[in-house]
């Protein structure tokens, strides 16, 4: 059961925020959604939106001026919190990169986290909801994401390559298992044994296949974000996609940096890249 | 002298955090600037925005997506805080609609406010701070703002509308000194003398000019605005602007309320409307 949060006129169309009881997380989740323009019967493409750590559901909607474009391409965006709420789990709010808004969009097999931390089910419980409940084709779904919420769209969408059928990404933690947020978020979530990171690992997982996104894979990175050299390392993601066949446009930004002033520059296009694939 | 908070690229201009110390304020105070691209010894048009009640320098940089037009047109934008920071009056921060974060952009004359509250000051010494320190020509400077910064606008642009060459607002408290709000503030600020409200009550100041602004003023009002009735009233400020021969465009929107939602839907709109007249 969707309960309508709040909902506001919007470029033409409407902003809401839903509540809903998650099986996935098994707590009360929010997320964001914006419906564009449209006949009262259309089934219209969606793209999810996964966001970076400290964020909500709110993040993206108030920050990336989206809806502009959406309205006018005839999208619907949908965005989730980043991490269950209200779990209780000890210490989940003590780090701003792991626990609460932290929650790398994988489901956590190790306890006290393993309960409730169950982002990547919980992805795909929102998707089939959004395609039951609202006017959203579940044949024509897109998803992208900022930082953590990059990582979370390319391991998402690698993983369930015929669920999605474009993937992009701003500044996105592509190889976790080399960089200190994802060993800390793996180890906690996943344990110590990295053979199973390996499925989580943007970087990792493309050197398993061949080509899987035929159309490509767009990311945008600033070359002034500060978390450029320790935390995302674009070029290790870079190499997979080379080793792949995977064709990948990388586009580097002199001056940009990891915030929302970079995704609001850069959102029109990567919404005019996804529309024509979906 | 300014101090740089921070700075982020964003459509290929740059959006800034400025602190300083102001006088008419007698403390330190905030303003974010968006400046777009431009030849490096060029002096551009501005415009001024007023944020509302609750809200900081940093509301309009982060909701109102205007970034991307005013890199388009050339146009330097400009955003103070809504009232002195940490003036230590007692009760300041007991109301959201009075006090801090409430200055109505005026000088107030009743102590204790009338030591710090100065926002109409202010807001001039920050218009000739970023003509003097920034690429500003302080000839083509506009003005508009949001609810108590769209009456701020209103206000500040009639009473010296030698200073600001054009001038709009998004649901502006159109008549204050008719509504709980406005009575509220100048009560606060400016005594119970009724007759010193009158220099800060753009209904009441329209009445007493004779078409001050010829190329029109723009006003955007949501029809799904839960204050429009009772706190708005711009029904009173289109009644003014007949009786004076001030041209009006008053666009009413159904659904739109009063957030930033709505603001986003319709900068773009107002920012193609100030450009030529600056």
């Amino acid at each position: 059961m969707l309960e309508l949060v709040s909902e506001h006129a919007c470029h033409g169309g409407v902003q809401r925020f839903y509540k809903h009881d998650a099986q996935a997380t098994g707590l009360p989740m929010r997320f964001s959604v914006f419906i564009p323009p449209h006949a009262g019967d259309a089934k219209l493409p969606a793209l999810f939106y996964l966001a970076g750590l400290t964020c909500t559901e709110e993040t993206f909607a108030i920050k990336a001026g989206a809806q502009r474009v959406a309205a006018e391409l005839g999208l619907v965006l949908v965005a989730p919190d980043t991490s269950p709420r209200g779990a209780n789990v000890p210490g989940e709010t003590d780090a701003w990169d792991f626990g609460a808004g932290a929650g790398f969009y994988l489901d956590a097999t190790q306890q006290p986290w393993a309960t409730h931390y169950r982002m990547e089910s919980y992805i795909h419980e929102l998707r089939e909801l959004v395609v039951r409940e609202l006017p959203v084709d579940g044949g024509r779904i897109g998803i992208f994401g900022h930082s953590m919420g990059g990582h979370g769209a390319l391991t998402l969408a690698l993983r369930r390559p015929e669920l999605f059928k474009s993937v992009s990404a701003f500044a996105p933690i592509a190889a976790p298992s080399q960089c200190p947020w994802g060993r800390k978020a793996f180890t906690g979530y996943l344990g110590t044994d990295e053979f199973t990171w390996a499925e989580h690992d943007a970087t990792v997982l493309m050197a398993h296949r061949c080509t899987p996104f035929p159309n490509g894979i767009l990311i945008d990175q600033g070359l002034g974000d500060k978390f450029l050299h320790e935390q995302l390392k674009p070029e290790l993601f870079e190499t997979a996609c080379a080793a792949a066949s995977q064709p990948l446009t990388l586009r580097r930004h002199a001056g940009y940096d990891h915030g929302y002033y970079f995704i609001a520059t850069f959102i029109e296009d990567h919404l005019r890249w996804h529309a024509p694939q979906l």
